[in-house]
């Protein structure tokens, strides 16, 4: 093979509240080849997803931070350019954690062959990967809906939100979002299949949360934190069960989290509030993929990507677009 | 029977913040007799517990609140001392929830006779009673400890606490208690066999916590809300259980409680927090009972009772003695 440059985007200082473009540096790397037993791909999506924010963080969390001058950690998806791996051949598609880099060189150990004939690369990358498999075991397994249950979903229009309603429906569930913007709202209920949404930037949560779920919620699916959380947790029912996904609105404080205050609801209604990885699940994707593409082929749920087209150096500004709630659907860059 | 002047505390109005003398009205009553298939009993302890403070609030909680006008809710245990009913004999004991009053007339359908040959009042006011019941279903069903684990407990001296401890010792877990002063932690370690005992008040919660638990908290059982509970989810393990019982640091706050900042632990490390309310287990209750009877008299457990001694119009100030910390062990009023 001939050399090929690589640009990588690589973490050069740990960001204080919101990521600032020194956060960031460039670099360009030659590859010269490949060893026995390696694969080269040259990448074409990467995912962009919320949980970015906490790995760029020194303290320890559920997974080890990305280090300084480390590429940064991104699921992605590419074609295979040059194989010595006999897995692998030149025009396989794959997925895999190898960062916001233009080309990857490994064994390809922890990447996946995808087959691009049954559903485009941004399927796999979104719907069928991390963002499907955080909605299947975050609302299934932790959750455990049941028929004719309420579930309120905040950040419902987002990549996981989105899913699990759709979930939540095939699974007999009345389902109520919460989003911001009239748009992001009709979107949920027209499209998806949501039996209302709530429009938390009227700044009426609380009335139109009982409004819509007027027995409460049997189950909370939380990606956004703060007040929404804390709003929510009035309005349980008995023996609900709060989920912790994420917190979407939390993860530029420059303080501490704001706590729900609202906390004790927890023991006046006998309900549970559980965070939960999705990484834990690894072992159960292919049996959790396998049901969610039956269900994308049947069309009882549907994915939303928002794809951003760029180069590396677009990512820090398209990762900025989660905060500001800019993205409308699993947010990728791909690529040009 | 002859008449008889009953004293009775009774709500006055709800109290803003702690409670004070005009929440409360001192009435009495005359009763002049029993009708077929009543019960009079004369009131000999009153349980003081911090779930009152919550009673008192005119909103829906677990249990319907107290009414103005209406008798003060109290778990008692008295003696009874004429019946008409053919469960009761005069000299009986039993124990209900009657109220602060001198005396209760009733069907005494929710009463338990109790056998004083076997344990004194207090104890089943106490130790059997809800307090019992409260530590044995929070722990156990909540919280199913298992063998090795690590129990950090909240409130660790006082009746609730002081009992959660014991019988995770019971079950062979690794117990920390979190208690006020050092009279109460040397109680705590020496005399009921925790492992060890944080004192609160020397203000280096984190640290000590780390030093005691060093691989962190496999369950919280937490009766104090506030800062304590913020702490202690810093300090989780994987899989760990928050335990909700009660949150007294914050029952007399005029503003909304204190909402744990560090709540997000919960995500990182798959961890749950969950209410409960003891009433919910009534069918076990004499399940319970039998075995932590046993572990008494295997000298296994033991309670202590902080007993005061009064009449009814000593009760607000017994209850203040809660909020303030000065109760050591489970708080009762003797009526003289």
């Amino acid at each position: 093979m001939t050399n090929i440059a690589n640009k990588k985007l690589t973490l050069a200082k740990r960001p204080v509240g919101d990521p600032q473009p020194d956060n960031w540096a460039l670099e360009t790397e030659t590859i010269d080849g490949l060893a026995e037993g390696e694969v080269l791909v040259q990448t074409a999506l990467l995912s962009i997803d919320p949980a970015m924010r906490g790995w760029m963080n020194e303290s320890k969390s559920y997974i080890r931070p990305v280090k300084i001058g480390e590429v940064m950690r991104a699921l992605a998806g590419g074609k295979v350019i040059e194989s010595r791996n006999p897995r692998f051949t030149a025009g396989d598609y794959v997925t895999g954690a190898w960062g916001v880099q233009e080309y990857a060189k490994g064994t390809g150990d922890e990447w996946q062959k995808v087959d691009t004939k049954m559903a485009p690369l941004e399927t796999y990358v979104g719907t069928l990967g991390l963002t499907g498999m955080t909605a299947y075991f975050g609302l299934l397994d932790v959750g455990k809906p049941q028929a004719g249950e309420t579930v309120l979903i905040s950040g419902a229009a987002g990549a996981t939100g989105s899913m699990v309603g759709q979930i939540a429906k095939v699974k007999g569930c009345r389902v109520v979002g919460i989003a911001g913007g009239a748009e992001k709202c009709r979107y949920v209920v027209e499209e998806l299949g949501f039996d209302a949404c709530v429009d938390y930037k009227e700044g009426r949560l609380h009335a139109e949360i009982k409004k819509h779920c007027p027995e409460g919620i049997d189950i909370f699916f939380d990606n956004v934190g703060g007040e929404i959380l804390n709003i929510a947790l009035a309005h349980l029912r008995l023996k609900a069960r709060v989920i912790i996904c994420g917190a979407i609105s939390q993860y530029n404080n420059t303080t501490a989290p704001e706590g729900p205050a609202n906390y004790l609801s927890l023991l006046v209604n006998r309900a549970r509030m559980e965070g939960f990885v999705v990484l834990d699940y690894a072992s159960r994707y292919a049996e959790a993929g396998a049901e969610m593409a039956q269900w994308m082929m049947q069309g009882k749920i549907k994915g939303k990507n928002h794809i951003v087209s760029g180069t590396v150096e677009d990512f820090p500004e398209t990762l900025m677009m989660l905060f500001r709630g800019e993205n409308f659907g699993k947010l990728m860059l791909k690529l040009d």
